[in-house]
């Protein structure tokens, strides 16, 4: 009974998730105004901070759902990820890393450095068994549904057997978090034909061709948006280009859109009455909406946030991490490689 | 006096260009009705195609400034491209290829496969002097000024001493067709600081560091439109997939915001009254409009339309070519390449 309580609040499975207050253009103050707003009886969250500075901010709030893990220093992107890691033992990401390593916590979600969140979740949380390569993985608004992007920027030089894991953890992703019943993976690549590519394209193609994935071949980066595949696999160089060029795609469209609409009265008219549908467009690709990344394949989820993530941006990646480990995407993953026969390698790092 | 009344038409000299009447989705009869809107005077145009079918299109219509130039097969984009360029003697692409190798015209537009053009570039038009990788070249409608990528598909697998040269033919464009005085050239990179990125983009940044060129450092994804370069060089798989996302992007939020507009009559209103100001916007984005993407680095401008190409596409294809060979940015190339340093080495293939 005692244990049941702990796990169910409701109908809901009760997720500890832990967040560090310290990491992001905002912090702390939005990051911890995100954590009050998201924190519940079925969302318990671990705050990584100075408690100095953190205590007045939950002062007079209702933080009933949160904790303060007491941490002294900050992993700036000027410092080198693995070394800080290594060595910063007081920093933000290294105690939040830790909590989660120690069945604390299902989850770290920060919108600090990258790079220190990369390193922290393979040297602390450390990878799930079978998987050699833990990549980001990225949600984009697909024109038809959503589309999972992997490697979207953890592993800048991959090999072919590589996007084949991608392929498995993306798959992992589909079925848990998106519930879909087999995701379509495809390749990113500049052809559609199976020849087609850079070298590691053309290898990739061979093995995806032959795993048990539901390969259905290339994607064009034109289509990436659209209904070719659930699930699309590149190295995280080409991946990281890709969703930045998307990102920044989005955004100057945005802006011309309002100095167009600015440019006339006219058009200003026009602007103003297109808003509110206009909004609800764009929030499908604005990361404030989608809150972060995920890195998938260690023992836990690490959510990667927007260095200017705002409160509901943290609130979000809050409430979508814990959906997703309610979803069993951790699992899903285990499942996943335990099936297709990769990750069976021993990791080389 | 003679020759000189065949090279000037007015304040203008003369160009002639030959163009694939055969390659493309609406070939022949959108490809001719291109040529004929471009043709004039002070740019000829050499039309390859079969007689039989050209004649009848251009019965009737002012064809002084156009040449049938006969070919009686078209290479597919079934077809394997070198095999096809070496063995289809009189498909169009060949035929049209060697009247640039024979001095007969300037430059070559096609609308047909993307992968025989490049292969009748290299093999037929032939490399310029000290170019080891001819790069495609596509102009970015970028926020502030026109972004030049490349390599945007030509070479999937690069060197890093390949994307140093491709920073010296996008400086030769950068200075001859857009007019600038000394073009910044960026690395498409995942990361802003020199150590980030694949092994290739950490090599290549070292290189550019110590080029002649005007090096301003790593260029991300988001950035890519933005002020940050003049010149941005990745290698042509990462450049293609840029590229295509972009299209991608921009085509899907104007479908959505085509839907957007139709949800509400509010929102219906607003897109008519604002449609006159997307319409200038969405050109700087549209193919149709900047007419193809250059194939620099061969003895000829090579300019490859979108396999849709519309006549208006066609026609600007054409005009942008010639005004780009009356710039001089084939003399460009020589200059920038022969006082850089790089492209010295033997060329591997």
């Amino acid at each position: 009974m005692g244990d049941e309580k702990r796990l169910t609040v409701g109908q809901r499975t009760a997720i500890t998730l832990t967040l560090d207050a310290e990491g992001g253009d905002h912090a702390p103050d939005e990051v911890v105004a995100g954590a009050l707003s998201a924190a519940a009886p079925e969302l318990r969250v671990l705050l990584v901070g100075r408690p100095e500075v953190l205590e007045p901010l939950l002062d007079g709030a209702d933080a009933s759902n949160v904790e303060v893990i007491p941490s002294a220093s900050v992993i700036s992107s000027d410092d080198e990820p693995a070394t800080a890691v290594k060595n910063m033992l007081d920093s933000s990401i290294v105690i939040g890393a830790r909590t989660v390593a120690d069945g604390r916590s299902q989850g770290f979600v920060s919108a600090g450095s990258t790079g220190a969140m990369l390193a922290a979740g393979l040297l602390l949380i450390k990878r799930m068994q079978g998987v050699r390569r833990p990549a980001i993985v990225t949600v984009l608004p697909g024109v038809v549904g959503p589309v999972v992007l992997l490697d979207a920027g953890a592993n800048a030089d991959c090999r072919p057997e590589h996007l084949v894991e991608f392929g498995a953890l993306g798959t992992a992703y589909g079925r848990t978090v998106l519930g879909l019943d087999a995701p379509r993976v495809g390749l990113l690549n500049i052809g559609e034909e199976a020849g087609k590519g850079s070298e590691l394209a053309r290898a990739a193609h061979e093995l995806l061709s032959r795993s048990g994935l539901r390969f259905v071949g290339n994607v064009e980066g034109r289509d990436l948006l659209g209904d070719s595949a659930d699930v699309v696999v590149t190295d995280g160089f080409t991946g990281n280009v890709a969703l930045k060029v998307l990102e920044g795609c989005a955004s100057s469209i945005f802006g011309r859109m309002r100095a167009a609409a600015g440019a006339s009265s006219r058009a200003k008219v026009g602007g103003l009455l297109l808003r509110p549908a206009l909004r609800s467009m764009k929030a499908g690709m604005d990361p404030e909406e989608y809150g972060g990344t995920y890195l998938l394949g260690v023992r836990g989820l690490v959510v990667i946030c927007h260095g200017n993530a705002s409160r509901k941006a943290i609130a979000n990646a809050l409430r979508f991490g814990a959906d997703a480990l309610r979803k069993g995407v951790l699992e899903g993953v285990t499942s996943e490689l335990g099936g297709s026969g990769v990750g069976e390698e021993t990791a080389p790092y």
